[in-house]
């Protein structure tokens, strides 16, 4: 059984016979300190004062709830953006280790253990939170195309806010062609164009 | 017509003509520094690193989010996520003015000033966002009354989670009863029960 | 009766018996966290640090002193420095609204606010000061208008300063006229023109 | 031609031929980073997020204000006034020494360094200042002792502000006589008496 | 031709005809911002400014050094503070993933990253740094179990200075019989057994 | 005797009687708040968030490794980790005072300060620490002269990571020679050659 570290913020045991709100109070107290972790991605390249990944979520659900208005028939809001609020939870256990170097290094270990945080963290709250997590892992369906698509945009955008206060050094984010992927959505291909077109600055080709 | 007051980050002119993806640029810009607006009642009674009003929307959404799942017959999720996800965003521009000294006096004139912003914020992206701008002040729907709620349970859960690691002098929350207002939700009810449960305190009578 | 909001720092009750030295304790526990608000002009700009309201104020204050000493007979130095000094203690219950905003959205509202507020927090200790918000709201006298000049001078020397070290783009600052207001004082726009030409800017035309 | 000293810290001989404004400009180009500069005391002790030496200034100023309106026949406002806010000025260029240690190994060594630096920074604003600094030294005036006291006073509110959001271990500040130093005057004294009163504290005798 | 690597956390093949300077200004520039990662355990704890990685690894060699040199026929002191010195440097790549998520949850995974990460940072720099990891790594050697038992004293240590001025909730630590892990060295023992005695806490069984 | 000042991290008395470990403890509180104190000169010039005095002596006694270990015959690599280890640990209680102000206007005060500062924190834990702190004053061995030397070699390698995310106004420091003092260490020349190169500089004239 997936069982998450004892943490301080755990106020309530994985007691099957917790109710509901014991539950989620369990649940916003493992995850409480998500809004002090810093985006590792701008901590290195000198952002003084980098978003947290609380913050981030927020953000990208915005971002997912505008296009899923846009789009009705091709996105369902419901779970994209649950898709989106629930995807970077298992960083209030891991921090936030940078995905170059996850990729390269960690590769799957990262991705089984943020799968059994997430098990642990969602337990006894209804098994549509952790099938969610495997549909973002495959990205097979629109909205999970959808989220990993903006998250990647999320990012671009706040490179263009940060380098209007000329905050860190983030010129090479313009030149990774993985920061704009659009998982085969042109609706997300459009977004990139517009902001590469915004911020005078060629789309690296993919 | 509302506009928007010029700021800093504001890419793009409030243009007829603009795309989509332009206005959901502009729309980025303008609240990218909510993650650094931090929440004015943290911050004057003395939590050392208050959570931003980002951060804050993050976990809102999140409550949202399990609650509209585990009452699907009595919230619509999208509606309320879209509720959650939005109430703040005029902190962007008014920052994040105390409650107790705007409700005494500001009044109106801040929910106005809201209403405005909010109109200028969202202008070209839709009708949707302003009505819901407006449900939300009306309290009237279920989904109005739920973020409402929950926007109180997200309070007094980072207020055990503060109280935990001893950050500021958060004491005087378990004695306002406005602090526990359920809008007549008895599933919100049932979370400051427990909540006060867990913290061992008494709710205080409304 | 102006009434301060039940605040965490109001160590006494605004008892009509107080002593003085009870007022004053009272006074600065209302205070206490001003030296926290970041001023929001800076944040929203991307100034990784911004000053806060009391380190504005205090720089505000020594301006005034130069200036006072420097035209003995236009201003007097102990008015004038009351003014700088408590100028913005409302900030402490309000945080710091932007002014462009507030401005054109909060109007009238905001300044009775101020005004309710500093009556409140000066409650005991004197008709004196707030008289002195009358004088500094009315902007008639010579005391008044420099003090509302110099706080517009001191946000341009903050620009210059932070130019010089590169934080947050204040570009737009040199470009609005407002930022360089000497409600008629040659003295004030004497060092407006010596800011602009210590930066290498053109002073906006009015 | 006017020049802002090249580094802000440190004090290049001034131009005898530099205009008041000029001067004006340098000096607040030497002072600016005075709002970073973390009061040492706090800082050793914990207090997480300590005020400015700026911050300070700002408080112990508005102190020596309302003193001196209260006793105009004893304390000359303007004097007074002027004395609060310079006398930590050079702080900008050397820090906030902590007291103890700065007291029994600097001495009269850092008492010079902070004349010489006073010296530099308002050269050729008046001979007035540096007068002031002399002043605040030989602590006979009635408002060099006002403002002495008020110093230690301004300290203790802070104590007693942050001992309510419990921020840092400030224990030992309430046992050390020299942090209730009156230099003689029973209106100092009779704060220091109201603050331990406020604080449940017996005032530790001189 | 030197060039510092592009991309500070993005080890790119170095040149094997690079200079010694060569590799040390890239290997600086790799480890740039290791001042910046937060100690993970403290800020999921609610210490308000964890120490960083790069100050952890100062004290942790300044503890080494005084048992080296007080056991000189025990430890060699050369070796040991290497250990020390460089045992987490693989953290500027992937931050401070918290110990026990990781051990758990990534396990060997991790250890190969940080194997992968430090060959590529010393590369060139003499094969000595990478035996140092394999060395600390299997904690045979006296100094490796040295500087692995002082890694747990110091934090100990670091507890010991956090609670006196109430930061965070570290009261877990003292519970747990990992904290207190000597590595079969009584004198690191004899550390744990004082720090225990000054803090009035009983060492938890290991 | 030399006698620590009574400060808030000072554990046990310096008692002639204490165990090795309870000095270690006394040691440690002592010098706690080091990863706190900023490191004057980036503060002064604009580094949003400066490295502490600890994270510095870190980055030092790599650097000193490196070459101590490229250099065996040159350097004893345990004495010169020592002196790179302690050499800043005065500032724990001074706090860091910028160089060119103490040398100016502290000069020797400044240098006893220190020398009775360490005395007392080395207390009992050998002479030989004392020892360490002349020999860097007297700057005549190898290795204080290949300290002194990489004491500014770091700065500047940190100048480089600096600039290269735009994290102040550090300009000046390519204009001093004194940043490049190599106490007539080719080995150190060398490096200061190697980074102006790299930075693209010409190194200024000794």
């Amino acid at each position: 059984m997936p069982e998450i570290p004892r943490e301080p913020f755990i106020l309530t045991p994985s007691d099957p016979q917790a109710t509901f709100e014991e539950k989620v109070i369990g649940f916003f107290s493992s995850i409480h300190p998500l809004d002090l972790v810093p985006r590792a991605g701008w901590l290195l390249r000198g952002v003084p004062r980098p978003e947290s990944v609380a913050a981030h979520s927020h953000f990208l659900s915005l971002l997912t709830l505008l296009f899923a208005d846009r789009y009705p028939d091709k996105f369902d809001r419901g779970k994209a953006l649950t898709l989106a609020l629930i995807h970077d939870l298992p960083e209030a256990f891991l921090m936030d280790i940078p995905m170059p170097v996850s990729d390269r290094h960690l590769g799957d270990a990262k991705k089984k253990a943020e799968a059994s945080l997430a098990a642990a963290l969602f337990d006894g709250l209804g098994p549509r939170y952790l099938e969610c997590f495997r549909e973002l892992e495959a990205r097979e369906t629109a909205e999970a195309r959808l989220v990993a698509g903006l998250d990647k945009a999320q990012m671009m955008l706040k490179v263009v806010g940060y380098e209007k206060t000329r905050w860190g050094n983030l010129e090479e984010f313009w030149l990774n062609p993985a920061n704009f992927r659009d998982y085969g959505l042109r609706e997300v291909s459009a977004l990139f164009d517009a902001v590469c077109a915004a911020a005078g600055r060629k789309r690296p080709p993919g």
